[in-house]
Protein backbone atom coordinates (compact mmCIF):
# COMPACT_ATOMS: atom_id res chain seq x y z
CA UNK A 1 0.00 0.00 0.00
CA UNK A 2 1.22 3.42 -1.04
CA UNK A 3 2.49 5.48 2.15
CA UNK A 4 -0.56 8.29 1.04
CA UNK A 5 -3.14 7.26 -1.11
CA UNK A 6 -4.43 10.48 -1.52
CA UNK A 7 -1.46 12.42 -1.78
CA UNK A 8 -0.14 10.02 -4.89
CA UNK A 9 -3.58 10.71 -5.92
CA UNK A 10 -3.34 14.20 -6.17
CA UNK A 11 0.07 13.62 -7.95
CA UNK A 12 -0.57 11.65 -10.31
CA UNK A 13 -3.92 13.65 -11.71
CA UNK A 14 -1.82 17.00 -11.94
CA UNK A 15 -2.26 18.33 -15.32
CA UNK A 16 1.58 17.33 -16.43
CA UNK A 17 0.67 13.53 -15.37
CA UNK A 18 -2.43 13.07 -17.30
CA UNK A 19 -2.74 10.59 -20.21
CA UNK A 20 -2.13 11.93 -23.87
CA UNK A 21 -5.54 10.71 -25.55
CA UNK A 22 -4.41 8.12 -28.08
CA UNK A 23 -6.81 9.27 -30.88
CA UNK A 24 -8.10 5.34 -31.12
CA UNK A 25 -8.88 5.00 -27.86
CA UNK A 26 -11.71 8.20 -28.37
CA UNK A 27 -14.95 6.73 -27.43
CA UNK A 28 -18.45 8.21 -27.78
CA UNK A 29 -19.47 10.34 -25.18
CA UNK A 30 -21.74 8.73 -22.33
CA UNK A 31 -25.10 9.36 -22.92
CA UNK A 32 -26.36 12.44 -20.55
CA UNK A 33 -28.62 9.66 -18.23
CA UNK A 34 -28.03 6.61 -17.94
CA UNK A 35 -30.08 3.91 -19.65
CA UNK A 36 -32.98 2.54 -17.70
CA UNK A 37 -35.65 -0.30 -17.83
CA UNK A 38 -38.58 2.28 -19.58
CA UNK A 39 -40.96 -0.85 -18.04
CA UNK A 40 -39.96 0.54 -14.67
CA UNK A 41 -43.33 2.13 -12.40
CA UNK A 42 -42.60 6.21 -13.49
CA UNK A 43 -43.98 8.63 -10.78
CA UNK A 44 -45.01 12.21 -12.45
CA UNK A 45 -43.60 15.18 -10.29
CA UNK A 46 -44.88 18.88 -10.02
CA UNK A 47 -43.20 20.65 -12.07
CA UNK A 48 -40.94 23.28 -10.96
CA UNK A 49 -43.07 25.99 -12.47
CA UNK A 50 -45.78 25.16 -10.08
CA UNK A 51 -43.89 25.50 -6.83
CA UNK A 52 -44.49 28.65 -5.59
CA UNK A 53 -41.89 31.18 -4.95
CA UNK A 54 -40.48 31.35 -1.41
CA UNK A 55 -38.46 34.37 -0.61
CA UNK A 56 -35.95 34.27 2.30
CA UNK A 57 -33.32 36.11 4.09
CA UNK A 58 -30.00 34.39 2.32
CA UNK A 59 -27.68 35.12 4.81
CA UNK A 60 -30.10 33.88 7.78
CA UNK A 61 -30.68 30.69 5.58
CA UNK A 62 -27.04 30.04 5.10
CA UNK A 63 -26.00 30.90 8.81
CA UNK A 64 -29.22 28.88 10.33
CA UNK A 65 -27.80 26.03 8.10
CA UNK A 66 -27.20 23.17 10.41
CA UNK A 67 -26.29 19.03 10.04
CA UNK A 68 -29.86 17.93 11.21
CA UNK A 69 -30.22 14.32 12.57
CA UNK A 70 -33.57 14.71 14.27
CA UNK A 71 -36.42 14.71 11.99
CA UNK A 72 -40.48 14.94 12.42
CA UNK A 73 -42.19 12.00 11.75
CA UNK A 74 -44.47 13.63 9.44
CA UNK A 75 -44.21 13.27 6.11
CA UNK A 76 -42.82 15.72 3.05
CA UNK A 77 -45.31 16.49 -0.10
CA UNK A 78 -44.56 15.26 -3.61
CA UNK A 79 -44.21 18.98 -4.49
CA UNK A 80 -41.21 19.75 -1.43
CA UNK A 81 -39.46 16.24 -2.97
CA UNK A 82 -39.53 18.11 -6.34
CA UNK A 83 -38.35 21.66 -5.45
CA UNK A 84 -35.50 19.39 -3.46
CA UNK A 85 -35.20 17.37 -6.47
CA UNK A 86 -34.96 20.56 -8.69
CA UNK A 87 -32.22 22.96 -6.14
CA UNK A 88 -29.92 19.85 -6.49
CA UNK A 89 -30.30 18.46 -9.82
CA UNK A 90 -32.63 19.75 -12.15
CA UNK A 91 -32.35 20.45 -15.89
CA UNK A 92 -32.66 23.94 -17.09
CA UNK A 93 -31.71 22.95 -20.44
CA UNK A 94 -30.34 20.32 -22.84
CA UNK A 95 -28.09 21.00 -25.17
CA UNK A 96 -28.32 18.56 -27.58
CA UNK A 97 -26.83 15.10 -26.94
CA UNK A 98 -23.90 17.30 -25.66
CA UNK A 99 -24.22 18.90 -22.24
CA UNK A 100 -27.06 19.47 -19.76
CA UNK A 101 -27.14 23.16 -17.84
CA UNK A 102 -28.43 22.10 -14.29
CA UNK A 103 -29.32 24.29 -11.14
CA UNK A 104 -25.66 23.14 -9.85
CA UNK A 105 -22.48 23.50 -11.21
CA UNK A 106 -20.49 20.87 -13.08
CA UNK A 107 -17.03 20.55 -14.08
CA UNK A 108 -17.21 21.35 -18.57
CA UNK A 109 -21.31 20.81 -17.48
CA UNK A 110 -20.62 16.74 -17.13
CA UNK A 111 -22.89 16.47 -15.18
CA UNK A 112 -22.23 13.22 -13.89
CA UNK A 113 -24.71 12.17 -11.43
CA UNK A 114 -27.84 9.84 -10.97
CA UNK A 115 -29.82 10.69 -7.80
CA UNK A 116 -31.06 7.95 -5.73
CA UNK A 117 -33.59 8.30 -3.56
CA UNK A 118 -34.63 5.85 -0.19
CA UNK A 119 -38.23 6.76 0.50
CA UNK A 120 -39.31 6.15 3.75
CA UNK A 121 -42.16 9.64 3.80
CA UNK A 122 -43.42 11.03 1.40
CA UNK A 123 -47.09 11.81 0.82
CA UNK A 124 -48.82 9.14 -1.67
CA UNK A 125 -45.02 7.11 -2.63
CA UNK A 126 -44.33 4.02 -1.81
CA UNK A 127 -41.41 3.85 0.65
CA UNK A 128 -38.34 2.19 -1.22
CA UNK A 129 -35.71 2.86 -3.48
CA UNK A 130 -36.45 5.11 -6.36
CA UNK A 131 -34.49 7.30 -9.07
CA UNK A 132 -34.86 10.53 -9.90
CA UNK A 133 -35.11 11.05 -13.41
CA UNK A 134 -33.33 14.47 -13.94
CA UNK A 135 -34.11 15.12 -17.83
CA UNK A 136 -37.75 14.06 -17.46
CA UNK A 137 -38.34 15.07 -13.87
CA UNK A 138 -39.76 12.17 -12.85
CA UNK A 139 -39.65 9.22 -10.19
CA UNK A 140 -38.87 5.88 -11.33
CA UNK A 141 -39.54 2.77 -8.91
CA UNK A 142 -36.09 0.97 -8.37
CA UNK A 143 -36.70 -1.85 -5.33
CA UNK A 144 -39.72 -1.28 -2.89
CA UNK A 145 -38.55 -4.20 -1.16
CA UNK A 146 -38.83 -4.42 2.70
CA UNK A 147 -35.16 -5.21 3.80
CA UNK A 148 -33.61 -1.92 1.29
CA UNK A 149 -34.06 0.75 4.28
CA UNK A 150 -32.47 -1.56 6.50
CA UNK A 151 -29.29 -2.47 4.15
CA UNK A 152 -28.91 1.21 3.42
CA UNK A 153 -28.73 2.00 6.82
CA UNK A 154 -26.30 -0.68 8.04
CA UNK A 155 -23.71 0.55 4.40
CA UNK A 156 -24.14 3.51 6.21
CA UNK A 157 -22.42 2.10 9.16
CA UNK A 158 -25.70 2.10 11.36
CA UNK A 159 -26.08 5.62 11.12
CA UNK A 160 -29.56 5.63 12.53
CA UNK A 161 -31.10 9.14 11.16
CA UNK A 162 -30.70 7.18 7.91
CA UNK A 163 -33.59 5.07 8.82
CA UNK A 164 -35.44 8.03 10.36
CA UNK A 165 -35.26 10.32 7.45
CA UNK A 166 -38.28 11.68 5.26
CA UNK A 167 -35.76 10.66 2.67
CA UNK A 168 -32.21 10.06 2.40
CA UNK A 169 -30.52 10.94 -1.16
CA UNK A 170 -28.20 9.14 -2.74
CA UNK A 171 -25.97 10.29 -5.63
CA UNK A 172 -24.03 8.18 -7.90
CA UNK A 173 -21.40 9.13 -9.67
CA UNK A 174 -21.08 8.01 -13.32
CA UNK A 175 -17.66 7.89 -13.62
CA UNK A 176 -17.46 7.74 -17.39
CA UNK A 177 -19.19 10.69 -18.12
CA UNK A 178 -16.89 12.91 -16.53
CA UNK A 179 -13.59 10.30 -17.32
CA UNK A 180 -14.54 11.17 -20.63
CA UNK A 181 -13.23 14.34 -20.60
CA UNK A 182 -10.81 14.58 -17.74
CA UNK A 183 -9.17 11.61 -17.44
CA UNK A 184 -8.38 10.65 -14.10
CA UNK A 185 -8.40 14.13 -12.72
CA UNK A 186 -12.26 14.12 -13.42
CA UNK A 187 -12.30 11.94 -9.35
CA UNK A 188 -11.24 14.96 -8.41
CA UNK A 189 -14.35 17.14 -9.45
CA UNK A 190 -16.73 14.43 -9.01
CA UNK A 191 -15.98 15.05 -5.38
CA UNK A 192 -16.35 18.84 -6.00
CA UNK A 193 -19.64 18.58 -8.10
CA UNK A 194 -20.90 16.26 -5.37
CA UNK A 195 -20.57 19.18 -2.93
CA UNK A 196 -22.60 21.42 -4.99
CA UNK A 197 -25.47 19.54 -4.50
CA UNK A 198 -25.25 18.44 -1.54
CA UNK A 199 -25.03 21.96 -0.54
CA UNK A 200 -28.16 23.04 -2.17
CA UNK A 201 -29.63 20.55 -0.58
CA UNK A 202 -29.10 21.38 2.64
CA UNK A 203 -29.87 25.08 1.63
CA UNK A 204 -33.39 24.28 -0.30
CA UNK A 205 -34.18 21.67 2.34
CA UNK A 206 -34.64 24.65 4.88
CA UNK A 207 -36.05 26.44 2.49
CA UNK A 208 -38.75 23.88 2.78
CA UNK A 209 -39.17 23.46 6.34
CA UNK A 210 -36.85 20.30 6.36
CA UNK A 211 -33.62 19.84 7.68
CA UNK A 212 -30.42 17.91 6.25
CA UNK A 213 -27.12 15.48 7.39
CA UNK A 214 -24.86 14.69 4.69
CA UNK A 215 -23.41 11.60 5.15
CA UNK A 216 -19.85 10.60 3.49
CA UNK A 217 -19.17 7.58 6.30
CA UNK A 218 -20.06 4.81 4.61
CA UNK A 219 -19.33 1.25 3.43
CA UNK A 220 -18.70 1.62 -0.30
CA UNK A 221 -18.86 -2.36 -1.25
CA UNK A 222 -22.46 -2.77 0.40
CA UNK A 223 -23.67 0.57 -0.41
CA UNK A 224 -23.32 -0.44 -3.94
CA UNK A 225 -24.54 -3.53 -4.05
CA UNK A 226 -27.47 -2.28 -2.34
CA UNK A 227 -28.19 0.11 -4.94
CA UNK A 228 -27.26 -2.52 -7.71
CA UNK A 229 -24.05 -0.54 -8.91
CA UNK A 230 -21.40 -1.86 -10.18
CA UNK A 231 -18.88 0.27 -7.76
CA UNK A 232 -16.43 1.17 -10.41
CA UNK A 233 -18.37 2.51 -13.31
CA UNK A 234 -21.30 4.00 -10.85
CA UNK A 235 -20.90 3.91 -7.16
CA UNK A 236 -22.31 6.21 -4.56
CA UNK A 237 -20.35 9.55 -3.64
CA UNK A 238 -21.96 11.31 -1.29
CA UNK A 239 -25.60 10.83 0.57
CA UNK A 240 -27.73 13.15 2.61
CA UNK A 241 -30.31 12.09 5.10
CA UNK A 242 -33.65 14.90 4.98
CA UNK A 243 -36.53 15.62 6.93
CA UNK A 244 -38.85 17.78 8.48
CA UNK A 245 -37.36 19.66 11.51
CA UNK B 1 1.89 3.98 -13.24
CA UNK B 2 -1.95 2.72 -12.32
CA UNK B 3 -4.35 1.41 -14.82
CA UNK B 4 -7.05 4.19 -13.26
CA UNK B 5 -5.12 6.39 -10.23
CA UNK B 6 -8.96 7.69 -9.27
CA UNK B 7 -10.26 4.24 -9.31
CA UNK B 8 -7.70 2.69 -7.28
CA UNK B 9 -7.72 5.61 -4.82
CA UNK B 10 -11.58 4.84 -3.90
CA UNK B 11 -11.14 1.20 -3.31
CA UNK B 12 -7.52 2.36 -0.82
CA UNK B 13 -10.03 4.80 0.88
CA UNK B 14 -12.59 2.07 1.61
CA UNK B 15 -13.09 1.55 5.20
CA UNK B 16 -12.18 -1.60 5.58
CA UNK B 17 -8.68 -0.20 3.73
CA UNK B 18 -8.10 2.32 6.18
CA UNK B 19 -5.16 1.82 8.49
CA UNK B 20 -5.98 0.89 12.36
CA UNK B 21 -4.58 3.96 14.21
CA UNK B 22 -1.54 3.15 15.83
CA UNK B 23 -1.79 4.53 19.59
CA UNK B 24 1.41 6.06 19.52
CA UNK B 25 1.20 7.68 16.32
CA UNK B 26 -1.50 9.55 17.08
CA UNK B 27 -0.53 13.21 17.24
CA UNK B 28 -2.51 16.42 18.74
CA UNK B 29 -5.41 17.75 16.50
CA UNK B 30 -4.05 20.21 14.17
CA UNK B 31 -4.35 23.93 15.63
CA UNK B 32 -8.08 25.29 13.55
CA UNK B 33 -6.01 28.14 12.04
CA UNK B 34 -3.02 27.74 10.11
CA UNK B 35 -0.88 29.97 11.98
CA UNK B 36 0.54 33.15 10.06
CA UNK B 37 3.17 36.21 11.03
CA UNK B 38 1.23 38.77 13.23
CA UNK B 39 3.48 41.46 12.07
CA UNK B 40 1.75 41.15 8.39
CA UNK B 41 -0.66 44.19 7.94
CA UNK B 42 -4.03 42.86 9.09
CA UNK B 43 -7.41 44.83 7.80
CA UNK B 44 -10.75 44.69 9.38
CA UNK B 45 -13.60 43.63 7.57
CA UNK B 46 -17.23 44.64 7.63
CA UNK B 47 -18.87 42.41 10.41
CA UNK B 48 -21.85 40.32 9.13
CA UNK B 49 -23.92 41.99 12.06
CA UNK B 50 -23.59 45.28 9.91
CA UNK B 51 -24.48 43.74 6.61
CA UNK B 52 -27.99 44.43 6.05
CA UNK B 53 -30.90 41.42 5.10
CA UNK B 54 -30.96 41.15 1.14
CA UNK B 55 -33.99 39.13 0.86
CA UNK B 56 -34.64 37.00 -2.56
CA UNK B 57 -36.68 33.71 -4.00
CA UNK B 58 -34.29 30.52 -3.33
CA UNK B 59 -35.87 29.32 -6.44
CA UNK B 60 -34.83 31.78 -8.85
CA UNK B 61 -31.88 32.51 -7.30
CA UNK B 62 -30.80 29.19 -7.43
CA UNK B 63 -32.22 28.91 -11.36
CA UNK B 64 -30.48 32.07 -12.14
CA UNK B 65 -27.24 30.62 -11.17
CA UNK B 66 -24.85 30.27 -14.02
CA UNK B 67 -21.12 30.26 -14.14
CA UNK B 68 -19.90 33.86 -15.36
CA UNK B 69 -16.71 34.77 -17.00
CA UNK B 70 -17.40 38.55 -17.64
CA UNK B 71 -17.56 41.12 -15.43
CA UNK B 72 -18.01 44.75 -15.11
CA UNK B 73 -14.85 47.04 -14.94
CA UNK B 74 -16.29 48.24 -11.57
CA UNK B 75 -15.04 47.26 -7.58
CA UNK B 76 -16.58 45.58 -5.37
CA UNK B 77 -17.22 47.22 -2.08
CA UNK B 78 -15.70 45.49 1.65
CA UNK B 79 -18.91 44.99 2.59
CA UNK B 80 -19.80 43.04 -0.44
CA UNK B 81 -16.26 41.07 0.17
CA UNK B 82 -17.00 40.77 4.12
CA UNK B 83 -20.51 38.86 2.54
CA UNK B 84 -19.10 36.29 0.20
CA UNK B 85 -16.50 35.72 2.86
CA UNK B 86 -18.61 35.23 5.40
CA UNK B 87 -21.23 32.96 3.60
CA UNK B 88 -18.44 30.71 2.59
CA UNK B 89 -16.21 30.15 5.55
CA UNK B 90 -17.60 32.69 7.87
CA UNK B 91 -17.11 31.62 11.89
CA UNK B 92 -20.29 30.82 13.90
CA UNK B 93 -18.97 29.41 16.56
CA UNK B 94 -15.62 28.59 18.15
CA UNK B 95 -15.53 24.90 20.57
CA UNK B 96 -12.44 25.42 22.75
CA UNK B 97 -9.32 23.61 20.73
CA UNK B 98 -12.10 20.92 19.06
CA UNK B 99 -13.96 22.43 16.34
CA UNK B 100 -15.10 25.67 14.72
CA UNK B 101 -18.93 25.41 13.64
CA UNK B 102 -19.18 28.05 9.96
CA UNK B 103 -21.76 29.08 7.51
CA UNK B 104 -20.35 25.81 5.21
CA UNK B 105 -20.46 22.06 6.48
CA UNK B 106 -17.62 20.11 7.05
CA UNK B 107 -17.08 16.19 7.66
CA UNK B 108 -16.44 16.20 11.18
CA UNK B 109 -16.60 19.76 11.40
CA UNK B 110 -12.96 19.18 10.19
CA UNK B 111 -12.99 22.99 8.11
CA UNK B 112 -10.08 22.38 6.90
CA UNK B 113 -9.42 25.13 4.30
CA UNK B 114 -7.78 28.52 4.59
CA UNK B 115 -9.12 30.90 1.72
CA UNK B 116 -6.89 32.92 -0.10
CA UNK B 117 -7.70 36.20 -1.74
CA UNK B 118 -6.36 37.25 -5.60
CA UNK B 119 -8.02 40.74 -4.94
CA UNK B 120 -7.86 42.84 -8.24
CA UNK B 121 -11.19 45.65 -7.66
CA UNK B 122 -12.23 45.66 -4.09
CA UNK B 123 -12.73 49.42 -2.50
CA UNK B 124 -9.92 50.45 -0.47
CA UNK B 125 -7.88 47.18 -0.89
CA UNK B 126 -4.55 47.30 -2.74
CA UNK B 127 -4.28 44.80 -5.49
CA UNK B 128 -2.55 41.34 -4.41
CA UNK B 129 -2.57 38.46 -2.64
CA UNK B 130 -4.31 38.49 0.89
CA UNK B 131 -5.26 35.26 3.26
CA UNK B 132 -8.89 35.51 5.10
CA UNK B 133 -8.28 34.95 8.75
CA UNK B 134 -11.65 33.33 9.18
CA UNK B 135 -11.40 33.14 13.18
CA UNK B 136 -10.91 36.55 13.42
CA UNK B 137 -12.30 37.61 10.08
CA UNK B 138 -9.80 39.63 8.94
CA UNK B 139 -7.68 40.16 6.09
CA UNK B 140 -4.09 39.62 6.16
CA UNK B 141 -1.71 40.92 3.04
CA UNK B 142 0.44 37.99 1.93
CA UNK B 143 2.12 38.95 -1.26
CA UNK B 144 1.44 42.61 -3.10
CA UNK B 145 4.08 42.37 -5.89
CA UNK B 146 2.97 43.12 -8.90
CA UNK B 147 3.55 39.54 -10.79
CA UNK B 148 1.38 37.96 -8.82
CA UNK B 149 -2.15 37.99 -10.87
CA UNK B 150 -0.17 37.25 -14.24
CA UNK B 151 1.61 33.90 -12.55
CA UNK B 152 -2.14 32.56 -10.85
CA UNK B 153 -3.67 33.40 -13.99
CA UNK B 154 -0.54 31.45 -15.94
CA UNK B 155 -1.25 28.96 -12.94
CA UNK B 156 -4.74 28.29 -14.04
CA UNK B 157 -3.42 27.68 -16.91
CA UNK B 158 -4.30 31.01 -18.91
CA UNK B 159 -8.07 31.48 -17.83
CA UNK B 160 -7.87 35.04 -18.81
CA UNK B 161 -11.33 35.72 -17.08
CA UNK B 162 -9.20 35.35 -13.50
CA UNK B 163 -6.67 38.24 -14.28
CA UNK B 164 -10.11 40.42 -15.35
CA UNK B 165 -12.06 38.92 -12.06
CA UNK B 166 -12.58 41.57 -8.94
CA UNK B 167 -11.33 38.85 -6.41
CA UNK B 168 -10.18 35.62 -7.19
CA UNK B 169 -11.02 33.16 -4.27
CA UNK B 170 -8.38 30.18 -3.89
CA UNK B 171 -9.21 27.17 -0.90
CA UNK B 172 -5.94 25.91 0.52
CA UNK B 173 -6.95 22.94 1.71
CA UNK B 174 -4.45 21.73 4.85
CA UNK B 175 -4.42 18.04 4.90
CA UNK B 176 -3.49 17.33 8.26
CA UNK B 177 -6.63 19.21 9.57
CA UNK B 178 -9.09 16.68 7.40
CA UNK B 179 -6.52 13.45 8.34
CA UNK B 180 -6.12 13.32 11.84
CA UNK B 181 -9.65 12.55 12.15
CA UNK B 182 -10.39 10.76 8.73
CA UNK B 183 -6.99 9.27 7.23
CA UNK B 184 -6.53 8.77 3.66
CA UNK B 185 -10.55 8.81 3.29
CA UNK B 186 -10.64 12.16 3.97
CA UNK B 187 -8.63 13.34 0.34
CA UNK B 188 -12.70 12.59 -0.57
CA UNK B 189 -14.22 15.01 2.22
CA UNK B 190 -11.77 17.66 1.00
CA UNK B 191 -13.02 17.77 -2.17
CA UNK B 192 -16.97 17.02 -1.00
CA UNK B 193 -16.44 20.43 1.56
CA UNK B 194 -14.75 22.18 -1.31
CA UNK B 195 -17.76 22.09 -3.62
CA UNK B 196 -20.06 22.72 -0.40
CA UNK B 197 -17.43 26.43 -0.37
CA UNK B 198 -18.16 26.94 -4.24
CA UNK B 199 -21.59 26.23 -3.98
CA UNK B 200 -22.75 28.43 -1.48
CA UNK B 201 -19.93 31.16 -3.31
CA UNK B 202 -21.75 30.89 -6.38
CA UNK B 203 -25.47 31.36 -4.49
CA UNK B 204 -23.90 34.45 -2.30
CA UNK B 205 -21.99 36.39 -5.71
CA UNK B 206 -25.80 36.32 -6.80
CA UNK B 207 -27.44 37.81 -4.40
CA UNK B 208 -24.59 40.81 -4.37
CA UNK B 209 -25.02 41.37 -8.05
CA UNK B 210 -21.57 39.14 -8.85
CA UNK B 211 -20.92 36.45 -11.11
CA UNK B 212 -18.45 33.72 -10.08
CA UNK B 213 -17.09 30.97 -12.12
CA UNK B 214 -15.33 28.00 -10.61
CA UNK B 215 -11.89 26.57 -11.56
CA UNK B 216 -10.72 23.01 -11.23
CA UNK B 217 -8.19 23.07 -14.46
CA UNK B 218 -5.22 24.65 -12.83
CA UNK B 219 -1.38 23.55 -12.56
CA UNK B 220 -1.03 22.10 -9.37
CA UNK B 221 2.46 22.62 -8.76
CA UNK B 222 2.94 26.31 -10.35
CA UNK B 223 -0.19 27.70 -8.43
CA UNK B 224 0.26 26.45 -5.07
CA UNK B 225 4.33 27.56 -5.23
CA UNK B 226 2.73 30.94 -6.21
CA UNK B 227 0.75 30.72 -3.29
CA UNK B 228 3.76 29.68 -0.97
CA UNK B 229 2.46 26.58 -0.45
CA UNK B 230 4.18 23.39 0.29
CA UNK B 231 1.80 21.01 -2.24
CA UNK B 232 1.17 18.16 0.26
CA UNK B 233 0.27 19.30 3.17
CA UNK B 234 -1.04 22.59 2.11
CA UNK B 235 -2.72 22.72 -1.69
CA UNK B 236 -5.12 24.61 -3.80
CA UNK B 237 -8.22 22.57 -4.05
CA UNK B 238 -10.42 24.89 -5.63
CA UNK B 239 -10.41 28.21 -7.16
CA UNK B 240 -13.08 30.44 -8.11
CA UNK B 241 -13.28 33.92 -9.94
CA UNK B 242 -15.60 36.46 -9.35
CA UNK B 243 -17.01 40.33 -10.38
CA UNK B 244 -19.47 42.05 -11.07
CA UNK B 245 -21.99 40.99 -14.01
Amino acid sequence: MLKSIGHEFMVQTRYENMEQKDPESIVAQPSLETAYDEKNNIIDLPMPEEIPPITIDFMALVELRSSVRDYQNVPISLLELSYLLWCTQGVKQILGNQATLRTVPSAGARHAFETYLLIHNVEGIKPGLYRFLALEHKLMEVNLAEHISTEITKACLGQKFIAKSAVTFLWAAQASRMKWRYGERGYRYLHLDAGHVCQNLYLSAQVVGCGACAVAAFDDEHLNAVIGLDGEEEFIIYVAALGKR
